[in-house]
């Protein structure tokens, strides 16, 4: 039997996870692998969190560096977050000798080349499974189940907070803000929801899968993003008259002029099955030119859930250590190779929804404006549902539009005195280029 | 750069496909991985196969020994399917220290354990993602993405004909005889199609996935086992007006009694994530006490999609091999560890229905049965909607009920003059049973 030691550095929710998963599922281990984990050093700030662990006397430190230098350790998992001593800690633990298993997205989705590159000169591994959609292994599948594939797509609802706000908004008719305020009251949503709501999560996670599939870095950086903040139930209501459900999409596609990458609430058809993930769930939707369109459905964050990645990390590396093998080393990051498309070139349909002055002339004058910018309409029509008297709603979806064009939509209508309020903007998806490129059998 | 040796035995549906998509990337490979695959030799029953794939010449040989012992081979592709020579390709391969992937999911349904322990004991690895569930790479997520946790439930759609059969059945309101006929025409079925429409297939791919995820073996002949054959239109009507929709699903769980393991057609609620996988695609659930629900969902057969799955097992070991290092040798396969639960114990909720006499006393003499039996019922309806003269349809649900009293029931109803015909009894799931066990975060 192989011991593997461990040190863990972190132990709040996530790491609080993983210790009470190795602690449960430590014989079985052991029966099932022949695989001994141990942990042998557990950092935190706090050691109160540990004797609540039950972690043996000896084995807590307030101090990171102990366990990235410790002679006998093999693994170090780095699930504190932020930025420092993150960096320094995967640094030191490189340095050392040691692999590293992290959740820290936020990191990684800015700055994996560097860490990844000095994993490769230290001749471990850096694995991130849980840093990106918790406890769905997709990390893994896009790096190696699909690497006989070329990945032409990855897309999905990589925010469980956000999904679980306009799931509710969906469900219980409900406006942004009540249910935000819910949702922070349920544990949902965090005091401070930018991270969720505003799309940088959702954006660090598309960048380190979009990077690990299509072979060429992108950063946090580079992705074009928007929240949620401006979704209201009306157009949850009206996207669902036309056929469509709202989601907050993180979307990465291989395009013949580079990477189209970007993050911002999306209709998608009803019948989409990305349209069916309800709550705080997430779901990976990757298309690789050989497999064809594939899907990843479950829990996106979450104590045990991510604990569940960062085991699948640590036991591919320790069934090469418990046998006393060395795993393989990282590769040399890829990088950058394909440029990124600039959100100024997208082009989507659109539906637009204007509260406008109920007079004459107005109907004709928005619509003169789509026309002068070259947006071709699909579908308009005119509520007078507004409570503000002399007020009606125009809703139009457009044909496929430049986004540069839009914007120049956007700022005229809003000059106009007509128009009292651009009320909201937001793409329609063309899932039909997601498969583009796809072998016929 | 490593090059990776390759002999190929199978060139028909799935080989071709190997063989177009290291064809087709293998520049890629090398360009992004280091890797140079080389198919050193090809077998078939048809050198035209060879030819018509642009095989180099000398590569073609009609034998398969001439592969399991090319001593530059690292890596046997075994997709010829059937028991022999299939066995005997892997018992010479593994002999001669290659390692063996295979897409045959009949012959490992039945005898991994004996396969797997032969590659065990030649320090070798016996893979297999594409025996299950084709495309999708869930094979690896149980064997390892998942190691953490202790697997409670595997449950899905593993079959594409018979999901393709039942969802054109739901759709266009058609018998199954008309669409099995309209299947094969479409080559989305055999000419004989025994082996999807009576379940079998589906049974070898559950027994594979639940002797990975359970650690015990289950071989498909440990699989209770019922096709589609009996589904009609009216059931499927039937059911949506529960709020069911009806797939044959594949279904493994542990319980404290063993392992509970059938493949038969399910009613499940239309909103589960399963009820909407559409047409010819694959679905497999899986739960685990740490991660919660998970879900894989992708083309579970074709061409492309299996040689996807078998080029993620080619790239596994060749990222070792490339590098000059062995892949880690198969542990030893799990032996019979866990008991298999009789069907004759299972309980569950079911759907009957009936063509009765419409005359008087019919309605309580069935009743009757039920109670007799000590089946307790949660729904009852009749309907007078057949068109032969006096004869009428009564159905059905029950509450929690043991398949021996449903037995029971089936044939005291069944030997009654009153009724015409036990038309169909279809199980209902209780899916909360699938994630009973998941910890709470």
């Amino acid at each position: 039997m192989g011991t593997v030691n461990i040190g863990i550095i972190g132990l709040g929710t996530v790491g609080g996870g993983v210790v009470k998963l190795i602690n449960s599922h430590h014989d079985d281990y052991v029966a099932k692998y022949d695989i001994d984990l141990a942990i042998i050093k557990a950092c935190s700030r706090d050691q109160a969190e540990a004797e609540r662990l039950g972690l043996d006397q000896g084995v807590f430190t307030p101090d990171w560096r102990e366990v990235c230098t410790d002679p006998n350790i093999d693994i170090v998992i780095e699930v504190i977050g932020g930025e420092h001593p993150a960096t320094e800690i995967f640094e030191t633990a490189f340095a050392n000798g040691k692999h590293v298993i992290s959740a820290n997205k936020a990191l990684l989705g800015r700055h994996v080349e560097h860490l990844a590159s000095l994993a490769a000169q230290n001749g471990v591994q850096l694995r991130c499974e849980a840093a990106a959609a918790g406890g769905i292994p997709v990390v893994h599948a896009i790096e190696h189940d699909l690497m006989g594939n070329e990945i032409l797509t990855i897309a999905g609802i990589m925010n469980g907070t956000t999904n679980y706000i306009l799931s509710r908004m969906r469900n219980e008719g409900l406006g942004f803000e009540e249910v935000l305020k819910a949702a922070q009251e349920a544990g949902y949503a965090e005091a401070d929801p930018t991270a969720d709501v505003d799309g940088f999560d959702a954006a660090s996670k598309i960048a380190i899968l979009s990077s690990i599939g299509f072979k060429t870095r992108i950063t946090t950086d580079d992705v074009y993003m928007q929240g949620i903040r401006n979704i209201s139930a009306t157009d949850i209501q009206m996207a669902d008259s036309f056929g469509y459900i709202i989601k907050l999409l993180a979307i990465a596609r291989k395009t013949s002029e580079g990477i189209d990458v970007r993050v911002h609430p999306t209709m998608i058809p009803k019948n989409h099955s990305l349209a069916n993930v309800d709550g705080a769930m997430n779901a990976v939707y990757v298309v690789g030119d050989a497999v064809g369109e594939t899907m990843f459905y479950g829990a996106g964050a979450g104590s045990f859930p991510t604990a569940s990645a960062v085991l699948g990390d640590v036991m591919a590396l320790a069934e090469s250590i418990a046998k006393g093998e060395r795993p393989i080393a990282e590769n040399e990051p890829f990088a950058r190779t394909e440029p990124i498309c600039p959100i100024s070139d997208h082009t989507t349909r659109f539906y637009v929804r204007l509260k406008v002055q109920d007079r004459l002339g107005t109907l004709a004058a928005c619509t003169n404006v789509f026309a002068e910018c070259g947006i071709s309409i699909s579908h308009i029509s005119q509520r007078e549902t507004e409570p503000e008297e002399g007020v009606c709603t125009l809703v139009y979806l457009t044909h496929d539009t430049k986004e540069e064009a839009m914007q120049h939509a956007q700022e005229a209508l809003a000059s106009m005195d007509s128009v009292a309020e651009v009320a909201s903007i937001i793409r329609i998806e063309d899932i039909s280029l997601w498969t583009e490129g796809v072998f016929q059998n």
